[in-house]
């Protein structure tokens, strides 16, 4: 017994895979830090740090559906950069989803790696239901 | 439609801006990650990170009162750190601003960079209101 | 007056700490970030980050029965990780602990350092209690 709602944006999620793509706790959704990928599970948008955010949030997008919300209940989002070029750009892929103002909270930081190779950019978010 | 109300500590939040510097979550409030910046958004505290990481706790009293909230309010932060030189300082800033016990939950970390320059410290949280 | 109450899984905290281990705030508890250590407070499992990936998860144990929780709680952790070098490894110990399907939702970047010496990898987590 969990005292949380795992959410899978598709069929198929592996079993073997150790986290939640994301959450549903009380009216709060985590959603997992995630990389750029397809749905091979390959990175997209070799050396495009603006796309690879652009298909990062368009990846959140299934998710947030199947909990019945939008992008408007994101609330926060924790951004981990591999590099700062390209960090303008990452700024207006943030347009193009929320449309604001007004916008969620932001925190960006530039790590020393990311797991997945050739990532340029993870993000984590949480999320407001019933909001 | 957001789930969330955005807040603004004072008037003249930038409309070009892409994240509030806190929204209102139900009863959550998350802070934007924020480094130490003046009225003109200009870095203060140059290689000082006790002084950065108070004019950062500074800037939250606002968004905090915006809100009916305090210091005590504020359940978690998180640091982000780019040298650990000066961290014991920080440390007792936090006593000036939580005057615990008891005190919130903290992480930190040392990154490879902040996307503002001259930043040393970035600091995000997670308050509660009523509490 | 503080909106949240701290959470000391054994007595002694020493008061010069300036955060507490875990704050309960609402429905949900903040785990500070972790490091493996062992009572008296000194690193544990040296060179061997599948190791204090376990440590710390056991030392989130009594954090999460103070509150009358137990690991099925825990709905998100972000790990921070001095080296990918035994990353799989730590995979594997969340199985052990979580025993999922299902999973917390979870984000792990590299980062450029950690406060604590010797230290491979710090975790912090949020858990959700009453679910």
């Amino acid at each position: 017994m969990t005292a949380y709602e795992p959410i899978y944006p598709t069929p198929g999620w592996p079993d073997k895979m150790t986290f939640s793509p994301a959450v549903r706790a009380g009216e709060f959704l985590y959603i997992s830090g995630m990389t750029a990928i397809d749905d091979n599970h390959e990175i997209v948008g070799f050396g495009d740090i603006a796309e690879q955010t652009r298909q990062i949030f368009r990846q959140m997008g299934p998710i947030l559906e199947a909990v019945g919300a939008g992008y408007g209940n994101i609330v926060e989002t924790t951004d981990y950069f591999l590099t700062l070029d390209g960090y303008r750009e990452t700024a207006d892929v943030r347009r193009e989803f929320f449309q604001g103002p007004p916008y969620p909270a932001a925190t960006g930081v530039l790590v020393a790696g990311l797991i997945r190779k050739d990532a340029l950019i993870e993000i984590k978010a949480v999320a407001r239901l019933d909001g």
